[in-house]
């Protein structure tokens, strides 16, 4: 965060671009040291923002504690949902000068270019009723709920079709219709969408299936559009297919444009504290918060070329190293970054 | 699943297992002839067997009906729920003979042999309640139940920690429990179940990072164990992993043994009827069969060698083939399996 923010500052100056940046604790940060994963103060800022770029939230020093006070809980799915966030694009990009990264073979994921559209504030992970109950004869039961309304189905599926038209022209949705009937009103409702993109193509693929393809033939996919839960797992594992998964931005929107950004990958904390991490994805998440929350298609260009130009030279951090390449911290990379800009 | 028959009387005759072998129609093919998917004398006759020999069902012809009468649902799905098939062993094997034919590279998968472990009769497949209801304000919304037991968790923990023992005593299970309270339950008692297994390893990972795992280093894994959905996505990626989806059967276990054997592939509308579909899956799942319904470890193992010796020959059906093989039909690899038995 600390390079992306640097990265952010620079540009905001060479750009003139007028953004006033403010920070806010949330996550583990925010819990040891307010008690609570999303203080009211930070969740004021981010009310009062147009964009919020966020870090990973989590680790196994707050795992003990319970479910609904953990950083993921009540920081990072708690912003989501009070912010109506509900649309979640989680592109999987292989970069050229990664190719090797990839544990496909080389042929099968060069070029990729995936677009995975998650809907991210609906379905089970906010679903009524949830919890643990005891049953009659004493055991108890734990259980949650998968739901979406036709409304919900039909935001996410707009925001899918009209990137997929700025696209390849092509969208896949992804369901269980074959099993779960919340999926059923799903499939029926993204048909029923289709009518009004006739230059989009729209196909349907079981969950199980769809897992398969990524891992088959990743590049017969265009965009890629499903509930939260599915979302979650497919995102990720396109992601990694990529080999990149530390180089991929991520961003959640609402119906105005309002955004959050953030890194594909995770907190990492079997790395965290060490100066190795991959400031990547994080820097990209900026650009990303610039073309699509302020309309500064040229300032988020120029990071990009910037991060484009740092793989050129060869500079790498752990996790995207090989052979020939020139392994650098966090830090270093940041400023690599910087310079290239 | 003509020529898994086959090889099933031909081992029947020469090693003596005095089996009885009937038939019944399910699916689309009882649809056509009863309509109904599984007509009232096919489920008594799984119910009178020790082991069922389930060809894949489904197809475009039956997508059209109502869910519920569809070849899934009313067929598969009611047979595993009826005969409380709960065990679900699906093995992620790579055939030497095969390993060009992963999309991973060869050095990320030679000698993978992962068993998913997937729980087969609750969670989200069968949990109430489900369904399409409409709202106050007149829209409709989907929805449906992921729950699981205490007693439904520990059952298949049991499974998967007993066949742990007995491979390389590593257990994975895979939740989300950071998110949905059902598999905070699931990760509590797969944890007091350890204590019974201090032979076995057990480790928890979410199923996002699962799937990504997957992908970046599928050797990591031995024995995973998880639910009904999770275990659908998770099992088709494992077996995709392989390159080898056409070779690989599975096994659904209730508790005393009886069993449903079928391939990991589906019912491949697009090929149906061409002759040449492979194989090779349901007639290793005939082996599967023999080795866990009725303990005849040298009958299955006679098939098994079978199939590595037409692979050896470089016979090959048309999803498998490779430069310098040889294709041949449904037919002609059945033929061959015979021969070599
Ligand atoms: C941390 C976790 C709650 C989160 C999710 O499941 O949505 C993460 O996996 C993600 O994909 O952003
Ligand atoms: C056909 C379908 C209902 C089934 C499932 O989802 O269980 C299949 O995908 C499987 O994995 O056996």
């Amino acid at each position: 965060m600390a390079e992306a923010k640097k990265v952010l500052l620079a540009v905001n100056a060479s750009h003139n671009l007028g953004l006033e940046v403010d920070e806010g604790l949330v996550g583990g940060a925010a819990i040891d040291a307010c008690g609570t994963a999303l203080p009211e103060e930070t969740f004021a800022k981010c009310e009062a923002a147009q964009a919020i770029l966020l870090g990973a939230v989590g680790g196994p020093k707050w795992d003990a504690l319970p479910p609904a006070e953990r950083p993921e809980k009540a920081g990072l799915l708690a912003i989501r949902s009070r912010l109506d966030l509900f649309g979640n694009l989680r592109p999987a990009l292989l970069y050229p000068q990664l190719a090797n990264a990839s544990s496909l073979k080389p042929e099968l994921v060069a070029g990729l270019d995936i677009l995975i559209v998650r809907e991210l504030t609906g379905g089970i992970y906010f679903g009524q009723p949830r919890g643990i109950r005891e049953l009659e004869n004493g055991e108890r039961q734990g259980y949650n709920t998968y739901v979406y309304s036709e409304s919900e189905i039909r935001r996410i599926g707009k925001v899918a079709f009209e990137l997929a038209q700025k696209r390849g022209g092509r969208l896949c949705s992804v369901d269980k219709a074959n099993v779960l009937e919340v999926t059923m009103l799903w499939r029926e409702i993204m048909q029923d969408l289709a009518k009004d993109y006739p230059d989009v193509e729209l196909s349907h693929m079981y969950v199980d299936n769809a897992a398969m393809q990524l891992i088959r033939a990743p590049k017969q996919f265009d965009v890629m559009v499903t509930g939260n839960m599915f979302g979650d797992i497919l995102s990720d594992a396109a992601a990694m297919l990529t080999g990149s998964i530390g180089m991929l931005p991520s961003a959640s929107l609402d119906v105005n444009g309002r955004g959050m950004y953030e890194p594909c990958h995770g907190s990492a904390p079997d790395i965290a504290g060490q100066g190795i991490a991959n400031p990547l994805a994080t820097i990209l998440s900026v650009a990303m918060m610039l073309r699509y929350s302020f309309a500064e298609p040229e300032a988020a260009q120029a990071i990009e070329d910037a991060v484009s130009k740092v793989l050129d030279q060869g500079l790498r951090t752990g996790d995207i190293f090989s052979e020939g390449c020139q392994k650098v911290s966090t830090v270093e990379m940041g400023e690599a970054v910087l310079s290239a800009l």
